[in-house]
């Protein structure tokens, strides 16, 4: 088998642009074909997801939602091991997301004026689960905890059915340890338009939350600019290793194939001081991989990504940082120098002991997380993402008093006279 | 003087409708022109937005960057009184956004699981401040407090210029209060364009904060899509009074009347239960507006507003969460009970002695606010905003030993064998 990631020893500066692109979606008519989409539910409702539903995933339903009775029969579907499993992630999402509730803290910023912010549900959201190849189970823990936590009051799930109608029983029990009832089969960028713009038998939600295909996240970006909120724009997934010689190779492989078999469009990053860890760790790869079931998406992950060797500490940091990965494997002995210079990245494990997939199911940390560099500026999902903190401030009128020519001067130097008076005619 | 709010007695459905919708951007053309603007700044940099600012401003600026030497001499130019008014806004605005600092707290989530979440500053922000009819000198504030705060390395501000290509001092003294020094003569979409790209004088931020008009929003929307992360959508501003007996009619409509100046597609919306507080509101505004020096915008967003009497205080509160309102001001005597059910707003003002202009200036919250319903799904600007959380793991091995279990099963159930490899590899 040929070596196919590319290697780079010390990198140019176009090299390094090489390291940092990533893989290209397909887009040609992306845009249009999914706003077609999103405008027949808008105009036509039910009767259009169904025939959508019946073109893109082999099934017409006579009726989208999901009964309670499905609901209730999974969790005899689902074996007793699986459920075991799934309630042990349950527990350690629930406890890491329930230590992300704020406390409303009340600042009296000068006398007599209180201010505060008091987190409130978002009152109803969406989460979409992916069907395709795997049925991600996980993700609904990790969409549906932190809506439950918050106390979002309409939780609406949309997923894919197989060409029977069903959906995998592991997602219906996941979605009902997290009180999620409203579950409706269907999947693509017409579940995105129906929970934004609502249908017959669709809520309308304010915010839609969870990962998709290239239809789904064009479809969440383009209602979007139309007034829904969404969790963040998405890309193909992504891993990079930090390794110096205190790493082993088996680990860095294995957990560079674990990003690589999710989809083509996959990239695994390694960046590593020592030559010997670079050289080992390829080997690994090559032994590993040929083992796998989904080798062959591997094989292609492969091509799009690099294994670096660099000797400066200093350009690693840099080159870690602009990279800005969705995860973050810190496979170093100096792990608090490490953690101390991460400025852009998803999501951190660090250690040896500490593999991406730990932090995909059962850590606690969340999964949805930033990709292709957005988390420059983008965090992970969290409680956060579920609550809207809004701002009150109570004044007395001596707290006002106290305000007053302030609040006047700068009013007036604004040309707005009108806020000047409504402090004025207050405290004439 | 003619009536100019539309009144509302108990509102059937149809009229509740019509109290809900916001006035309507012009758009024609808006999207194709804006993209214009974006790809002439992606393409020719500097010069295209020296030409586009005499175009729009009326003035070439030969060097698009504001000296040094100019924020300096702001200090002077800016009356006493008007910098101590800045400077006790400043103070009180710091106060209340130093308190949304979040400490790091490590939770176990199962014996040897340590999972940890970390603020970390974006690192280059760009914030825009329109120009126009008012120098929004309380915007830099409400910008570059949280920006400094947050420790973001780098703090670009955009603004206009005007004819002689100046800015006003107030802008520049705030400015440099909040430590920002690299300021541009650049507004409307070039300026938005130019922050999210990058020029030869301009530097590429990863996130841009600020209102503007629709060219702005626009913009804004379109580099969203491209990559670049922004605070919010935005649309007009509003306010919405709840006023029992215990209001006082001349202030509630200073209240409506100094959010009406702020432009003609603003909205201004009162609810009360009371026939006479809702008659003798309607009559002071009559009696204050003829007095204002922005009396013709005013009538113009009068003309889009509402005053409505409803006798159920359920329904009240339902039209209240349902529209949503960017401020809500709470004119009641039983405080306590409308702060309980508000569910949708972006600032709350709680009070006979609380009005918005507190908030727009002094009291210390932020006053960059979701509008236009918004507030259903998005917060107004606080810390967090100018932090990214990234999340971190550290395992031992044992407590991956004791996570084994549970994520090998997870991994293969969900089809990812390469997954449950990461884990078995290091726990043979």
């Amino acid at each position: 088998m040929p070596q196919a990631m590319k290697t780079y020893k010390n990198p140019t500066p176009a090299e390094i642009d090489r390291i940092l692109t990533r893989p290209a979606f397909e887009s040609s008519n992306l845009e249009k074909n999914v706003l077609e989409i999103i405008n027949l539910v808008r105009s036509y409702g039910d009767d259009s997801i169904k025939e959508l539903t019946l073109k893109f995933d082999g099934y017409f339903p006579d009726i989208l939602q999901v009964s309670l009775y499905e609901i209730e029969k999974s969790e005899e579907q689902v074996s007793n091991d699986l459920k075991g499993a799934i309630n042990i992630a349950y527990k350690n999402i629930l406890k890491f997301h329930e230590s992300q509730k704020i406390k409303t803290e009340v600042i009296e910023t000068s006398p007599g004026v209180r201010c505060y912010r008091k987190p409130i549900a978002i009152e109803k959201v969406g989460l979409y689960i992916p069907g395709g190849t795997a049925p991600l189970f996980s993700t609904v823990l990790m969409l549906g905890i932190p809506a439950m936590i918050a106390g979002c009051k309409e939780i609406v799930l949309c997923t894919p059915c197989d060409k029977e109608g069903n959906i995998n029983p592991a997602i219906l029990y996941s979605a009902k340890l997290c009180g999620i009832t409203k579950i409706f089969r269907i999947g693509g960028a017409q579940a995105i338009a129906a929970m934004a713009f609502g249908t017959e038998s669709v809520p309308k939600v304010y915010k839609i939350f969870g990962p998709g295909n290239q239809y789904v996240t064009m479809a969440k970006m383009l209602v979007y600019l139309q007034g829904t909120a969404i969790d963040m724009p998405a890309g193909p997934s992504e891993v990079m290793v930090v390794a110096d010689e205190s790493a082993n190779p088996a680990f860095v492989a294995a957990d560079l194939l674990s990003q690589a078999e999710h989809g083509k469009d996959s990239q695994v990053v390694l960046l590593t001081f020592s030559e010997k860890i670079m050289e080992q760790t390829l080997a690994e790869i090559e032994r590993q991989s040929v083992l796998l079931p989904k080798m062959e998406i591997v094989m292609e992950t492969l091509k799009n990504s690099s294994a670096v060797l660099i000797s400066d500490r200093q350009k690693m940091i840099d080159l870690m940082n602009a990279y800005a990965p969705e995860h973050l494997i810190l496979s170093v002995k100096d792990t608090d120098f490490w953690v101390e210079n991460v400025i852009n990245a998803g999501s951190v494990f660090i250690g040896n002991y500490t593999p991406e997939s730990a932090g995909d199911y059962a850590s606690g940390t969340n999964h949805t997380l930033p990709t292709s560099g957005f988390s420059k500026a983008w965090s992970g999902l969290s409680l956060d993402d579920f609550v809207k903190k809004i701002t009150f401030q109570e004044i007395t009128r001596d707290g006002l008093k106290n305000l007053q020519k302030t609040i006047e001067t700068m009013a007036e130097n604004e040309g707005l006279v009108a806020h000047r008076n409504a402090i004025s005619i207050r405290l004439p």
